[in-house]
């Protein structure tokens, strides 16, 4: 069986990715008309002091927007001191973007009159769209379909603006009194109220953005295009994100790791829960997508998913000043014990080490600081500490190569004014190596001094409880693994195996004509060999003949019955093992009739399949989200581990590194090492069949369900083999194009 | 087999449980001298500027004890305005306590001084003792000896002092710039430098304390002394802990249960890591406890147990001024969809819930809330929400029967001035009934006018993140639920079985004659048997009479080798299942031998036990812990599960509801109600073993270690068979009188 492995991006050749590269590189520049426009107008600004229509007019103008503002208001002559006009047309000069903020009804109206002098964007700040009824939904629809026959971008309807708080730009264009310092992040809120509260927060946190947008009801912009813009922005380092929903769930699992490779991008994705998928449906008439698919994607995507917004906001704080961790081994330097065994502790918690520093870094530290000192790491400097002390020891401690951060904590003790101590420490902060992130904790309810390091570090992100650090640093290590890991192969079937097995799943859908099919075993048997997955030998027989079938297959055997009643088999006593014998069989055949017939099935028909001796067992499948599409399962250790949930998710296509995470996540890995003296596993089999059923997944986009359960991995070097399985197949839910695709035999972009 | 069931906590009648009391109310009464003293003197106050004897003085005098203080220096005439003597000698007037803070060498003599002056109680701020060296923990057990002698009580040493913000005593006895205002919560900290970052935060939140104590080295009083104290203290409504090491767990382990029924008990434990219990040795002397047991003691003892301090301080907030919630059912109010969401999410996350309103709570809402207003719950009132429609959504939801506590969200719109917000809500916070909670999270930079409530409800708790409150208030319900729960019957074994449990022990310690020592599994048997705890027949034989012990016994056997090279049976291949005939005993004997030879290992005789068909594989089983002595486990589903380590710890003793509740913790309980076909288990039987082995250890404290694995869970009804055992007895770390009450047969206090 001959197979070709491609890039999982390929520089050149393949024309798909050449077509995404050309989409992303469109969308980022659509977004320059939203982010960077020479001229606006602001349709339905107003005098009336507490609008939003006054606000937003207010903040272009305080903000000190580069260009030209043109309020739009029919019964007004000037807002806010500038000269105010009765309709777009009536401006008469160029006009790149519109913020509209006219009732819902008149929206439409507004969106036409600035397609007519050529605008490029629209910012519809109105609300009672898509979120309120289907009435609002249908209105969007129509909206969208207005601003893309014109060639226009539209953000929103129901958003709170965006801003620009580069210098070059200054543009304000929201309706609430905030306004950002100049930064580098890059941020997107899905929800305006919690967009304020974030900047709100961000602005005393001392934290700057390039660019912010409130996306809304994400009619046409949406996330994917935002991060297109930012991957190639040259004032954006790091990107923050609040979702809760994704408009285009593959899309953004395509985009987001080739952004992610470039530049950070940090996610609070909410609506986990029942609850809080119905207020999210709710508030903005999104399908909630279920967490583990979500999970799944920014993990592979190399997204950083905080908890909550706090998190986020720690963990941009950290990025946006520092550089990424090369390694999870963190120095930490104390004037106070009980902190630094909480900062351990948490350290330890999210997966970071705190190593024993060399002997040479404790000689040194020894000659400046007191006898009753800790010379553990966390170096305890105790309470007497003095701003040389704190210097000396973030020289020493941060030059150790042993150690790939540093964390200073402080506790304004009553001798020193804080002052010295933060000078002191910005000072000795430019001495570490440039590679390492440096951070502080605070611990004090006032305000302390910020520290500014010397040099390109910058001001030092600052915590105020040592666990919140230890959480945002760990994330930060994370990121750097998973940006040094190697992107993997994806395989691909060679073309004949890809011709057999359509030609099985077109057949047995023919034979159905839509809806759900549950795939016959000897066709599933059929794809798997031509997939390259082995199975053990098996064959159907009527019960009077399976003797007849035994004798020639030889044993040991498994008897199975079979029979559309019956979903788990073993569940029922349709299974059993160790047949070595015409006589078992047919006293086998007999009591599982027997059994069955008391649940009320009639056997007539089993599977004979050769028996597997030893293996682990696993499981290996596909299973369909809402959302997402098709998602690869893959578990370890049998019935047990499915009641423990111990299983790792996927989203196709699944390249070797991939598949190799997706099977060091699982609790029960310990099991292909061999343990408690049972026989090792082959990891790479399992590895490569996790990876064929991703490639069969590309092929076959109607598998809705897929079970390879059990799986026997065999000793290293001897395989895995499939013991069971089934597959069902449906072709009601898939596109016309993606079937037009399937019988040209195209691949499917999955 | 007769038992008797006494309860956990008896009464009347129960001397052991009468001299406990006796020993808390004395604690209790001991701390008042600490905490309530008429007079007190500082040896080693201080008129020179920015030190310890300064600040600590000018503590004393700013913050107004109400009673005299004297200054203690030979140097000094008159220190902050009062009198100073040479000597606590010369002082002349009745002392309570004494503070010193004179250098580590002239604390014994101060000591002294105030004994000789009949002092009750002295504060050693002074450090370098335990914390620093060897000669430091002996002259740190030196001055404990001393106090002891003289029946006085000694905080410290290496700490940081204690405060009374109660008006009528109104005492600040520490040296940092600290003056929380009078409140309800008694605190803890084993760090001085922790403790006060807690009361700086806490001052800027507005929390009061009634008591503060910095322990330090707890070389006399220790926490136990301060929950006795917290107990019966009527200023005192929350009790907070910071710890870092236990000094007598397993008196903590007693005191607590009774403690947290009265009073919520809320604790930051840390010393989780290696590094950080490495940090906390070097710290404070102190063993670190591993965190199992820790988790294990705080769980069964209601110990509210958060993660950090910031948490701490959240419940904490919580605690201090509302009701603890009834139920997990949480209303929840808001302004803005995105944080609604959030905090669902949280909820949901922390095992609360958000039910749907009554129809009729909807209609209500539906009278004064726009169209556009979300009804789920969240009720999301949207951005233009006014004071007077949060006040009557919390009337409305408030009082919904189906809630248990309502959380109201609020960010501040442009539109209304947040404090006519507040205000409305304090108004109608005072209408929802007196024993929900109600709770706020106020998502802004800028700090906000408080609720307060009218009423007895007071001021309101306000989070700056949806999850802080979620946190808060499940950690709350969590322990309501824990003191709803009933406090469960202990199970004791009865005399005759007692005496020969102990025989068969004793026996066996007295051939060992010290060190350990692995039971004859004969012996073992009877102990099983004598406590009532079923073990599958089984009888040790040389492998040449195990044909003729078989052909007695009967079949089907399983076959076990015995040798003492041999420590898990199954992974070398020592255990044979399923023999039903002389032929296949001789086959497998043959072919263990040969194995086992092949290991090195010469098999001489074996075991022969009755095979035990179907159950569900549990193990119950004994492990001791370094610092809490020994730990009642349990587990369900073999092998995968000890990969998995899907196991749940008990302090002993196990009442039937500790017993119930360990069972309920395991992933894998939903074996026992029958998974997949398969048969369900004996849960009660399950859980009178867990209480049967918690009952050895009592009779036992010589086990160090006991396995009874597998065993096997049979149908409900059925019991639970134990089919192999292994216990480990050790009698070197046994106190001298525990050995005592053991050959008298008095119960052991564990």
């Amino acid at each position: 069986m001959e197979e070709t492995v491609r890039e999982y991006v390929a520089e050149t050749g393949d024309p798909t990715e050449a077509e995404h590269r050309r989409e992303r590189s469109t969308a980022a520049r659509s977004m320059r008309a939203i982010f960077e426009p020479r001229a606006v107008v602001v349709v339905g600004a107003s005098r009336q002091p507490n609008t939003i229509g006054a606000a937003l007019l207010h903040n272009l103008k305080r903000c000190g927007f580069r260009g030209p503002i043109y309020p739009i208001n029919p019964k007004a002559v000037e807002i806010e001191g500038l000269p105010a006009y009765s309709s777009v047309g009536a401006v008469g000069a160029p006009v790149d973007l519109a913020y509209i903020l006219v009732p819902a009804g008149q929206v439409e109206a507004a969106v036409r009159e600035c397609a007519d002098v050529g605008a490029r964007a629209v910012i519809v700040i109105t609300a009672g769209f898509g979120e309120v009824s289907e009435e609002g939904r249908k209105a969007e629809r129509a909206l969208r379909d207005l601003v893309l026959s014109h060639g226009m971008r539209m953000v929103g309807p129901n958003c709170m603006g965006v801003i620009n708080a580069h210098p070059d730009v200054s543009m304000n264009g929201t309706f609430v009194p905030v306004w950002p310092r100049a930064g580098r992040i890059g941020m997107l809120s899905q929800s305006g109220a919690l967009g304020y509260a974030l900047l709100d927060k961000m602005q005393s946190m001392d934290l700057g953005v390039s660019t912010f947008i409130s996306v809304g009801n994400k009619a046409d912009v949406s996330g994917n295009d935002l991060l297109a813009y930012w991957a190639e922005d040259p004032h954006t380092d790091v990107i923050m994100l609040y979702l809760e929903s994704f408009g285009n769930p593959r899309k953004f699992g395509r985009v987001t790791p080739e952004v992610a490779r470039r530049k950070p991008i940090v996610a609070v994705k909410s609506g986990r829960s029942t609850a809080g998928s119905r207020a999210a449906s709710s508030h903005s008439a999104a399908l909630a997508s279920p967490d583990l698919a979500v999970e799944a994607l920014f993990e592979q995507a190399g997204v950083i998913r905080t908890d909550t917004p706090e998190q986020l906001l720690d963990v941009v704080m950290l990025l946006s000043s520092q550089p990424i961790p090369a390694g999870p081994r963190v120095g930490v330097i104390t004037n106070a014990g009980g902190p630094g065994i909480l900062l351990a502790d948490a350290c330890e918690v999210h997966g970071l080490a705190l190593p024993e520093f060399s002997s040479e870094t404790i000689d040194n530290l020894r000659t400046f600081l007191p006898f009753q000192a800790g010379m553990a790491n966390p170096i305890d400097m105790i309470a007497s500490a003095t701003p040389e002390q704190y210097g000396r020891a973030v020289e020493v401690v941060g030059s150790d190569p042993k150690i790939d951060s540093l964390i200073i904590i402080y506790l304004p003790p009553h001798l020193h004014p804080p002052e010295e101590v933060t000078q002191a420490l910005g000072r000795a902060a430019a001495t570490v190596p440039a590679h390492k992130p440096v951070l502080t904790v605070f611990m004090s309810a006032k305000g302390l001094a910020p520290v500014v390091a010397e040099g390109t570090r910058g001001r030092l992100p600052c915590y105020g409880f040592p666990e919140n650090a230890a959480l945002a640093l760990s994330a930060a290590e994370r990121y750097g693994r998973w940006r040094r890991r190697p992107r993997g192969n994806i395989l691909a079937l060679d073309p004949s195996a890809r011709t057999a097995i359509r030609a099985v799943v077109d057949r047995a859908l023919d034979k159905e004509s839509g809806g759900s099919v549950w795939l016959e075993p000897t066709d599933l048997a059929a794809i798997l060999k031509s997939a390259g997955v082995d199975f053990a030998p098996a064959e159907e027989t009527d019960i009077s003949q399976a003797a007849a079938v035994a004798e020639r297959m030889g044993y040991p055997l498994v008897l199975k019955a079979l029979s559309e009643q019956i979903l788990h088999k073993s569940d029922v006593g349709g299974v059993v093992l160790g047949i070595r014998s015409r006589e078992q069989l047919l006293a086998a055949v007999e009591t599982m009739s027997g059994r069955l017939a008391a649940a009320g099935i009639d056997l007539r028909r089993v599977l004979l399949q050769r028996e597997i001796g030893g293996g682990i067992e696993a499981l290996v499948g596909v299973t369909t989200d809402r959302t997402f599409g098709p998602l690869v399962v893959c578990g370890l250790g049998g019935v047990l581990v499915e009641l423990l949930r111990d299983a790792a998710f996927r989203i196709p296509p699944v390249s070797d590194i991939d598949a190799g995470a997706m099977v060091d996540k699982l609790r029960a890995r310990r099991l292909l090492d061999g343990y408690r003296g049972r026989p090792p596993g082959d990891r790479e089999a399992l590895i490569l069949m996790i990876q064929r059923i991703s490639a069969l997944i590309e092929l076959i986009p109607e598998m809705k369900e897929l079970d390879l359960n059990p799986v026997k991995v065999l000793e290293p070097g001897s395989g895995a083999v499939v013991v069971d399985a089934r597959l069902r197949l449906s072709s009601g839910s898939l596109s016309g194009s993606d079937q037009q695709n399937i019988r040209q035999g195209k691949h499917l972009t999955v």
